[in-house]
């Protein structure tokens, strides 16, 4: 097991800027926390709000110096690439349909991105940025979080090993409740509004790291769905629940449920895969366990960094088993990696093969995903296939 | 809490015959032991098997005189019904495509008949049953045991009384391991064998008591689905996995899967209930719990027997919380409910409102969703009516 | 997989007593159920109370014929000895203070008991028991019920094939909370009575099964203890908590913990079993499981009737893996046992070696355990050894 | 709940140095990460070894300023001291037996110190630790980091608030299985040495933290202890297992088990507390639940920033329910709770009420605990009183 998680800096902590995230935004200190846990960044720009003073006073209680805190993030991408300590990176945390606009000037300056999920509000603007992100040269790290955790390493790992056999079955769901009735609350504004978070509500907002979770951890690509969307709040304008049939590539089938209007399940992502030759399920609010059920043999509870466990997962873990690592350290785990690939691009070298992350790619698989559903149940649950090629 | 499950034999025991359920069979024996739990019957007679030796021979193991052991059914049932103590129900746990010429001769003499599931092998044999039962008078128990698990009884209650507000959504699954491989293995043999089966492979098998436990708990009707089903194991006649999109009357959404190809899982019946105030997930592996999620309070872990369980539940237990009850419990409840409708349909009374047991009607339930689910997935999916009237 | 728990009655059921276990006995209705579900027993005479009007109308309830319902136990052992068809065993489940009295007239004519525990209410009763039983020849089954469980057959048997290496530690406890407040029910009536349960509170109701599951899964002889008694609740006269340090033969040392008022546990008998290669941990609540860890490797998920588990369980399961057995079916197993060793006695042949139950012996075992705690606790802890020799 | 836990630097990040915690020590990295989340610290100095050369690459791994890299903690203490921006506390990380050397030059200047626990190795050091602590007017923080969990906080307010009624039983244990066998490990080397670690093994090590962590979320100070120390591993010097009985003021009794040799057993640090009208049980490799049984009604399961979780808990929560916090962030709690009080103290106010850490006070309690399960071994457990005053 690794002690401290990737110790030494290489060029020292890259140069961090932040895109939203201001007070009272959620995913925002998410990052910024993931960002210090490995001690690879450094914070010192930002443009936390549309609204200036908003943004001037987010800068302050971080810390930052008054002159990198920033009102416009055109203003923010213009003058930091300037700046001969500029910033290396941006993270950008605003709602869905700013994510291209915010990207975008830094893409332009060659600056690397840090993106939330899913990638934008609409597919059109998806492959916009894709095609920038190609033109650009800088990398482009979407932090669908939960790629992070080592035991969703540890998964991989054994699919891809073999352990499994042929990929049959993948059960994925992701439900939550808090959207269980009309609520007045800020993330509630945002993301049940289709102007800013596009045209999934529950599929889009989780949806989305259900089905790239389960295409991670099999490499499978998702061939075919079969959607039923459905609203239960009156008055909301976006699915607050999905039900969805999947077809992958090589045969394999699939379920998944996204929900927001299930009591009693606060973050409930959970991925159950099964092959000829066994089974793995894993639940985000445990995340250090692992079952391997190996067909005719008994269940495993496999634990991070503990034996039976390999070099995937514990590349990115910390501390010993039984000393729980949680969201924030999948999460951090995104942000070493992006580290790890930063400098391998600055270096002019390859980016080492076990250095992970979701890409502007998978980005744009989400927002097929997210297209196909929405297409799939305004056509009564019609097939139809996913692809954004 | 009930100590000692319904004490006092009024009339005395049911005499009780058996068709099927010979030396090997699993669930003949599931029933007999059932039926002694609570001492409600005295098993008097049987047709253990079509070979009249081998009927004989388990007739033998089980302490029966030799006079009340046949070789054919319709012998059986001709000759009992004129002893003067001859038997007053009989079971009936052959295979699902003997179900109907098992149970009619002795519908036709008036003789209580305690059904496994599926009803029968096709529609229109369980119609032509449903018919029967009608015209005879006599009392048809189906076997959907899972139904009597005091916290089903549980969880049945609390949705009538409106805890969980207006039902939403419906999550069951069955899921088991057996037959991720072919197997040579006796249960194996006809339960995947069309001929004595039926259409449905795992989605008849288990999906038809995964789909009757949602129905008994939260009272609504099955309108529609659209069903996935798929044979993953070469050679293999009948489906072994099945993925099913439900909609319910009253707006309610679903999803069920059943699946005898996911190792790691061996009689994984699940069952989830959302509603606009609260949830409830049930395990069968665990069958003395339930879990209970007021909308915005602590979930609650409900246990038989215990304090916030009611009457439903009460009257179906027979020992304090924390001594498990199990699987052959709840069976034995189904039979134990038979036999209060046996005593008072003899004695010409109604039965009580609180003795519940699947019927016919939850057979031909059955049997529709079979049939429906078969044609829907034989469309690809298309959404697919669930009728049998 | 056995299917039906032992098939074939031999010579027929045994013909069962029952003393004590009236209306409202838990613990006699709880035996009648076990002696049912295998078909091994039927139920033909009793003495359900010193009452005899009560004793009459308990007999009613169960169906016996008027002449085998008894006023006086000594009555029913005379009579029933003397009849053709008289009782073989008798099941002996009146409070602790009663069970030399009720079982001597017994055994004195040759009659088998089975008896609930613990095996009296002074060490002096016991070691007359015991002299009795070896006089009589007669069987004498103690159901220490807990000792059925499959699972804990497989723990037993895994202990012994040295799987677990040199056995180091054994942490067991059995903690319950009904006994919280002061109570009025029945059942807290004479379980804290010193003149009808003896000198132990909760450390004889429950620890004696606690002390006694240790032994039987470890086989190893508790050689010393020190133990701290206490009564928390006011006014009460025997202990509601223990706590005791163990100390066994070869060096193995424990801890056990027993509690009638700790809230939120409702049967929760615990063992975990540590040795120098691996652990096991098993609860009552949840008897179908057993974790086993072989030090170095994942820890496994043990199933009853599942692969990875042997003879010794399995012989004692009847229905597959995945169908909870509970409660009743482990107290069942004793009484199948005992029906076993009755037949083979009666037969003049050994009892097979695999047939297992508790006998005078564990009782005397468990009442020097409660002997030496009391003393122990008298003494401010004091080491005392434990021994009734 | 409160996102990103408190927001704001108020004077800006504390400067911090370490000592101990080079590389491949575990614990240094951990205060590292701790104190890095929350962006309450800057890490500017530090000793990391004794030997100067390993000191400079740990300081260079870690990117810190080669002046403020030091071969000897008390040429640190003396440099910083009269440093402009000199650090304003420093971390002790060292064995056990260097904690009192390492922390008095820092504490004689006034310099905040942060110590890994025990907080000594011999109870004399300690005495004179808590001397100098008092003397020195500086903080004494003591990493007993468990206390720093949200579950942890709120089971505190819940017994503090009187839900649990008269608290009358604490069961405690902190099970591992990392000695099973004898090891090469580095981290076993000084652990099992005395003259590193101290009298204590198992009991010093982890035992500490378990009666620490009683005594935090209780508040009731324990009084005597009747103890069992054993070493099974054959050439260990010191304890590997450790049973100890407890009694505490105000009436309750308990149990404490240490282990370093119970197989399967990764941290398992669990606490279940009982009063007259309820009990909690929190285990430490779940975090994020509390198990709540009011007596008498259903058990609930409370979950970090979810409802009826109270403001002790979510003052120190970032994220929401169902995003799992873990190990580090409860190390991290703890960091914060000492950066709170350090910028109160350095501006002459009051240290908030709510900002709880263990002090120098809870070290000498350690200390007492170890030194009394000692003496109380020795005699074959006899009681002995536990105190240090």
């Amino acid at each position: 097991m690794t002690i401290e998680h990737k110790t030494g800096n290489g060029a020292g902590r890259v140069r961090l800027g932040m895109v939203g995230g201001g007070r009272d935004a959620f995913i925002g200190a998410v990052h910024r926390i993931a960002s210090r846990i490995d001690d690879k960044y450094e914070l010192v720009a930002g443009c936390f709000s549309s609204t200036p003073e908003k943004s001037r006073l987010s800068g302050a209680d971080l810390g930052l110096a008054p002159d990198r805190v920033y009102g416009s993030f055109d203003e923010m991408a213009k003058r930091e690439a300037r700046l001969k300590n500029g910033i290396e990176a941006v993270a950008v945390v605003t709602p869905n349909h700013m994510h291209y606009l915010a990207a975008r000037p830094f893409l332009q300056r060659g600056i690397h991105v840090i993106c939330d999920k899913p990638l934008t509000s609409t597919l059109a603007d998806a492959r916009k940025l894709a095609a920038l992100v190609e033109k650009s040269g800088a990398l482009f790290i979407l932090t669908h979080n939960y790629t992070g955790y080592p035991m969703i390493r540890q998964a991989r790992e054994m699919v891809t090993s073999g352990e499994l056999g042929n990929i049959r079955l993948i059960q994925v769901e992701y439900a939550q409740d808090w959207l269980t009735e009309a609520t007045g609350q800020k993330q509630a504004g945002w993301r049940t509004d289709p102007a800013r978070s596009g045209a999934g509500g529950s599929i889009g907002d989780i949806g989305t790291h259900a089905i790239n979770l389960a295409g991670f951890v099999t490499g499978l690509s998702l061939e075919a769905l079969s959607a039923d969307l459905h609203t239960f709040v009156e008055g909301r304008q976006l699915d607050d629940n999905a039900h969805v049939l999947l077809r992958y590539s090589g045969g394999a089938r699939g379920m998944l449920w996204s929900s927001q209007v299930a009591p009693g399940n606060e973050n409930a992502l959970r991925l159950r895969v099964y092959g000829s030759k066994g089974g793995l399920e894993w639940e985000q609010e445990e995340p250090n366990k692992l079952w391997y059920a190996p067909f005719g043999e008994p269940k495993q509870k496999l634990t991070r960094a503990n034996t039976g466990v390999g070099e995937a997962a514990n590349r990115v873990s910390r501390i010993p088993a039984g000393h729980p690592e949680g969201y924030l350290e999948g999460f951090a785990n995104i942000y070493s990696e992006a580290a790890a690939a930063i400098r391998a691009v600055q270096a002019g070298k390859e980016i080492p093969p076990e250095v992970r992350f979701p890409t502007v790619r998978d980005g744009l698989d989400g927002m097929a995903f997210i297209d196909a559903s929405v297409r799939s149940s305004s056509r009564n649950g019609a097939w139809v296939q996913v692809g954004h090629k």
